[in-house]
């Protein structure tokens, strides 16, 4: 059965951590709302009875219908080779991806410090204050977190060893994203993180995800995501 | 083998979701952090070698450490009858957690709205706005979601329908919480959320929960955990 996607059709956001996973384990998927009728397929999706997701992405496969981005990947992995079967591999690495969440959300909230629902333009100067916090102490705290994991007990490829996860896929995001968001400070740091640089290049040369990456399945970053590059922001750091 | 919980020793925060969980399902633990030495404990075991938690809460349970809170209730929840057994059922309530766990993320950030690394009285202001918005918005459709989910297909005793499951608990807590830290605001909008409302006095009389209520394990509410009273961010929103 074909496994239906529904996301906002504009932004990677969210449903990206979703599309890596379904294009690294070579999943038929629809992205729906980015086909015609879609976005209102989406919409009438989460009016539905029957466990509504609270918002997308979220996911239509074998009768089920799975919200919230940690929760689909944790499904995904155990369908799809994604994660290891036996417990204690499946938890460590959930936990792994609720940290990489975690930042996520406060990215998110960098340029949106008061309110998702005014404009960026309406908090600005908020912004610019929990910019500078975030850079300072929010992305070394999770960089040094995630270069630990990968540097013990001994240097690995992926953060659970040799072996490919949907954190290591999530990781990559994470890291495109802050480059993309915060190119000067991420630029500036880089030597520091070896491991997670390594680990990004060598998931960005994986066939599947190298093939998408380079597709027009892959959308570009944005100001109208999570991760947006907004120099004033990042340059108030620095004066 | 006696279960080890790791958090912080005077504040509710993220653990109350956790020792809820092992309250209810009768789990004999150890609060660690809150035993002579325990902090040391704590801290020693975030550097430990094999899968550090990036921050409390995390339990030690037959050889694992488990951190993030949703994904030890996702664990407690198979282990203790606080989940359904199935793969559905389960990703339901996990689902229901993660949504429940974006609120409490979101009811942290309006005391800081900033940076976790200032004091709250360094950002007063922001804490301010970013809470006016949260009361106008945020509150209302995460209240509205899941009074919906209880209220279909008919109005249901907890979030599943007869049965109690981790994410119910969790409710529970985010209930007393909000009531805690926005109480003009609680009481202004509860009689739109009946369904909560009664699912919060259910939770609150199930024996064990009714037994850790009323004990010293139970810590009370104060304005160093993730729901803080400062009455001054609640008026400002109805001036």
């Amino acid at each position: 059965m074909m496994v239906e996607l529904f996301y906002w059709p504009t932004i990677q956001g969210r449903g990206e951590f979703v599309r890596l996973a379904l294009e690294e384990a070579g999943v038929a998927y629809v992205d729906v709302a980015r086909e015609a009728g879609g976005m209102a397929r989406m919409l009438a999706a989460m009016d539905g009875p029957d466990h509504p997701p609270f918002a997308p992405p979220f996911l239509k496969v074998d009768g089920l219908t799975i919200g919230q981005t940690a929760n689909i990947l944790l499904y995904l992995g155990q369908h799809h080779g994604l994660a290891p079967s036996d417990e204690a591999g499946g938890l460590w690495v959930h936990q792994l991806q609720l940290t990489i969440a975690d930042l996520v959300a406060e990215t998110h909230d960098t340029h949106h410090p008061i309110a998702t629902s005014l404009y960026y333009e309406d908090q600005r100067p908020e912004a610019k204050r929990r910019t500078a916090d975030f850079i300072e102490t929010r992305i070394p705290k999770f960089l040094d977190y995630f270069e630990g994991i990968l540097a013990r007990p001994e240097p690995k490829d992926y953060l659970l060893g040799a072996t490919l996860t949907y954190a290591d896929l999530s990781l990559f995001q994470l890291i495109e994203g802050l480059r993309y968001a915060f190119p000067a400070t991420m630029a500036r740091i880089d030597a520091g993180y070896p491991l997670l640089g390594a680990l990004r290049d060598r998931v960005a040369a994986r066939p599947n995800i190298a093939a998408y990456l380079k597709s027009e399945r892959r959308l570009p970053f944005n100001e109208e995501g999570i991760f947006r590059h907004y120099p004033e922001l990042e340059n108030d750091e620095k004066s």
